[in-house]
């Protein structure tokens, strides 16, 4: 019987990171940080096992974490979600926006995504068995063209999908912009789902505009978030969704028959751990060293850098690359830096639906300062 | 805009939950232990933690999981599944089976569910786009009946879910009905999900019937189970599924896209724990006594008890209860019963996508000795 997605392969971060265990290489291509979590937030975590709560919490995830988030996001960004009823605790951000998804576009409804964007969505749309609608960032600034967005829209649209700070480029979007896409969607029905796992990683002094500032944008907005980016625990595949009580109530539907509830003693760690806000307010700050860090070794390469404004991901452009490699694929480059250099990277092409030859890569700094330097050291013979 | 699910209420578990929670009632409802995992398998997770085991895991899950798992069920059901590329951790159970609907079922195709059924399954064949075909087990003994299995199966039938041991009935499927599932299916490209999560929970030295058994089956089958459920962890959200190749290659592409990989230290700490197979091996003897002492008990009661060969549900027939009593529906019955008595249930027409006023209503009995005697004082006063 013919697969239900045909087109799709395995997805590049796990091609990268076995090329990558294969040839011992740094790997800096899937996004994940080679250090350990705050040992408070496992301490959490095992109290909470020794304490008991070891069977299925409820199914919009445990009330305390529920408040501890809530006052996250009101402190801030200024909007109030009622716990009970506008937030959801998730297995992850990718859960979270498969779950919003399927929640709310029907079979031929239409979804706008700006490309580059993640390698998740197109397949999530196409599970939830909506079309794909493609609107290119500039490729030069990964800003979004208010615009394109604007003829992109049309009677079946069903949502737009943003991303910011960004990834794969770091871009984030300015309070004006936001202020655009608000008054762009007023007066549609198009629903937005913000994927903003990369918020507490906003550099030079800029702030982190989530849509949750807005009213407008808010009142129409699933807003997606990660604890594994923000608390260095990617493998514990927990994050969260806010979003206003009618949209949520759809998307609880979903969530209660997809995975009913998430890992209830990593909930009440991470409950316990958020009441101090200094992790999360302390992170930009901490990866903008690795990203100076990583910025002025790259400096010393034939590598341009594209300007990296927040996320944990450094992209830069390959074409001064002596004519054999600036001539290659982005992919094949990833491989052969994998294999000759012993350097894992992520192409950008792979964050298109059809492709790109804008000859850039992206580079994850989220890493010990040692594993960056190894890293810069072998990137400086290429 | 519209609902996808318009029809979908909040799952019956979390109902219930709720109103037991409400009156401080006995909660044998949802399928939960109120009891705790065993403090090895904790140290396990803990270890992990410490040992930092906190980033992504392989999509698949982590290698010496998928090799634990593979040896056990080859030990007990004498099939060998590749863990590289016929086995994949899941985020429970429940995510499982929708991954497995969303991989395989194209819009328009049939799903055949033997009803009584789970509660998540129809939702699930839902958001995959597919059309539900109920079909009815015995209403009294909730056997399957291959001749309207038989009847059922049309060109568009594109899989066909069963469980056993069987949530709520207790049912288990035999040897022989298993072979004649197989005849059946047999020049068909029907796939199975075979919904095996109870599978360490069968009594009266009787064998849980695997569809792994069967080499045609394995063949075209998903096999669904639990660690949460044999481990006495249901809030760790954390389940595996095994298939031939040719459909794990369909379910990871999806996958990888729901949920992309399962908490890290969990799998881990499950990985070491596994070792020993006293824990599941003993679990059928330690429910055994459980059944017997919650049977013996409520043979003193005015309810009716239905057979309970395996699962840690016990159904019973309230039509002999006073006249007032008898003559509510189950679901009422179940209010009545958690408010005024103090005892919560679940009601069986929760499990039928038309309902059903057969009178039955099911406990679970995954309970603390003393929780279970409290629960039969009380219940021995309607
Ligand atoms: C789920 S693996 C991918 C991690 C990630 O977000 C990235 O590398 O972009
Ligand atoms: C996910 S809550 C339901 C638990 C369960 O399997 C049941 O009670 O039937």
């Amino acid at each position: 019987p013919a697969s239900r997605l045909p087109q799709l392969g395995t997805t590049v971060f796990s091609v990268m990171s076995a090329l990558a265990q294969q040839h011992q290489a740094v790997n800096l291509g899937q996004g994940f940080p080679d250090f350990e979590g705050d040992p408070a937030l496992l301490d959490a975590v095992n109290d909470a096992m020794r304490a008991g709560h070891n069977q299925y919490p409820p199914m919009p995830g445990v009330p305390a974490l529920r408040q501890a988030i809530a006052a996250k996001v009101e402190a801030l960004y200024g909007h109030r979600y009622d716990p009970d009823t506008e937030i959801t605790v998730t297995a992850g951000a990718t859960q979270a926006i498969l779950t919003a998804l399927l929640s709310i576009v029907h079979p031929g409804d239409e979804v706008i995504v700006l490309e580059p964007a993640y390698d998740s969505y197109a397949p999530n749309i196409a599970l939830a068995g909506g079309t794909m609608v493609p609107v290119p960032l500039d490729p030069q600034t990964f800003r979004p063209d208010i615009d394109r967005l604007r003829a992109a829209i049309t009677p079946r649209t069903r949502a737009l999908m943003i991303n910011s700070p960004h990834n794969p480029s770091g871009a984030v979007w300015t309070a004006d912009e936001l202020q655009q896409l608000a008054a762009l969607l007023d007066g549609t029905e198009v629903v937005v789902i913000s994927d903003e796992v990369y918020e507490h990683m906003v550099y030079d002094g800029q702030q982190h505009q989530s849509v949750a500032r807005l009213p407008s944008l808010a009142a129409r907005s699933f807003v997606v978030s990660s604890f594994g980016k923000t608390y260095h625990v990617t493998g514990w595949k927990i994050g969260y969704v806010t979003a206003p009580a009618s949209l949520m109530a759809e998307f609880r539907k979903v969530h209660q028959y997809n995975v009913f509830s998430v890992n209830a003693p990593m909930q009440v760690g991470l409950a316990t751990y958020m009441r101090d806000p200094a992790p999360y307010l302390g992170l930009s700050d901490f990866y903008q060293h690795k990203r100076d860090r990583f910025r002025a070794g790259l400096a010393d390469t034939a590598f341009q850098l594209l300007p990296c404004p927040g996320s944990y991901f450094q992209s830069v452009n390959y074409s001064r690359l002596p004519e054999s490699l600036a001539a290659m694929g982005d992919m094949a480059l990833c491989q052969w830096l994998t294999r000759e250099i012993g350097v894992a990277a992520i192409p950008m092409s792979a964050f298109y639906s059809r492709g790109s030859d804008a000859k850039i890569i992206r580079f994850c700094f989220a890493k010990k300062d040692e594993t960056l330097d190894l890293a810069l050291a072998r990137l400086k013979k290429v």
